[in-house]
């Protein structure tokens, strides 16, 4: 059976791109691979004719690119977000390398939208960013030099994600709908909320406990029908209040 | 037992680049991935200021790459050369995917060097390039949409190349040293000239006969003793005119 259908279920999300030269390769690098979902997180210049003039080919993924104006708004409908990220980071998300990464994300694609994350040119993605994501991949690269180009980093995934495709076993019929990105940021904004309220969470010194919560979560990969007790928890916890 | 020594022996071979911007990407793209050798075969513009911007932290790749005037020039030394191509071609050699290519390389590259060769940004490789090649590596990738850009696929192949590196059986040291591309090259001006003296060649309706021969020696990997005693039945059927 042809799985490339999955293909269009990954979005590539490329957050605060300082050269539009690097979209338009970006753009041309998704294409190659079957990919043609891109959202730009408030990019430094975007449209612009550097992007068009590498984009080569691919100048339908760059016309039909969203802008968006947070990462919040371009993983919306998501249910599982992949950070690619070229170093190890403390209190780390669990890291697989892009090879590994690539069928993990196709096989939550199987049914609803996914993300692949990239961060600046020079920085990658902060901190923030990487309390979105349920999963980061890196590629092995030259220990003393392993700076990839933006575009370079999006193709080496794209091309993972294809060359996974042939193998993937199929999910089940009855795989669990998993919970979409701004339902459970809501659920962390609630939750957030209540642990203030009842003193456990103080706002003045919170010790990184929202990410550790969030961390937590994250793994779980919650499903739609446990989000909502969830909600239901902090609602009737509030009432007590 | 570390093996990245492996990618000291991997040459990247650009032949005829139209744009020195792509030249400078890809040295960028060999460091990320631990290659050096970087040769160039009459490139359209080298050195060029575009090189150097594209080039990033990998400005040591670029300044030791090697111009040189002919494919030849630039596969002297080597023992086995892969060719990187996005179409099927005609009479084809053997043709594996990056990711199996990756592996063949490398135990070559174990006693001497190689090369993989990348033709031009608009066509590719010629088929006389091509006649220079014991194996095709191809890039899987979207049938309407196949064209990866130049430093996009020297990127994957690198890749592929750092990948395989753990997973890589140590050759035996009784590995037989192979033929370099030169002295190959001279065996079969030797021969076309012997088949032309007996009359089995006519110049004037060649038949593809020595690209067929090409093939057929490309297939063996000559060893270099081989490549002597094959030289030797030339020189004797020559005496025998």
């Amino acid at each position: 059976m042809n799985k490339t259908f999955l293909l269009n279920n990954v979005r590539i999300v490329l957050s605060h791109t300082s050269h539009p030269g690097n979209i338009g390769s970006a753009a041309r690098a998704m294409k190659t691979m079957g990919l043609a979902d891109l959202r730009l997180v408030n990019p430094k210049r975007f449209p612009d004719p550097a992007a068009h003039a590498m984009s080569s080919g691919a100048l339908d993924v760059l016309d039909n690119a969203r802008v968006c104006a947070s990462l919040e708004e371009a993983l919306s409908g998501c249910v599982f977000t992949v950070g690619c990220t070229a170093r190890r980071r403390d209190l780390s998300h669990p890291m697989l390398s892009a090879r590994d990464a690539a069928p993990v994300l196709l096989k939550h694609a199987a049914r609803q939208p996914v993300a692949l994350v990239f961060g600046t040119e020079m920085s990658g993605l902060t901190n923030a960013e990487l309390d979105r994501c349920q999963l980061l991949a890196h590629i092995p690269s030259n220990p003393d030099y392993s700076s990839l180009n933006l575009a370079s980093a999006v193709q080496v995934l794209a091309y993972e994600l294809r060359c996974a495709l042939p193998g993937l076993p199929l999910p089940p019929a009855d795989t669990p709908e998993l919970a979409q990105h701004e339902d459970v940021e809501l659920f962390y904004h609630q939750l957030e909320r209540t642990l203030i309220s009842t003193g456990f969470l103080n706002p003045a010194a919170p010790r990184r406990l929202m990410t550790r919560l969030r961390r937590l979560y994250a793994r779980t990969l919650l499903e739609k029908e446990e989000l909502n007790f969830l909600m239901g928890i902090l609602k009737a916890m509030r009432k007590v209040d």
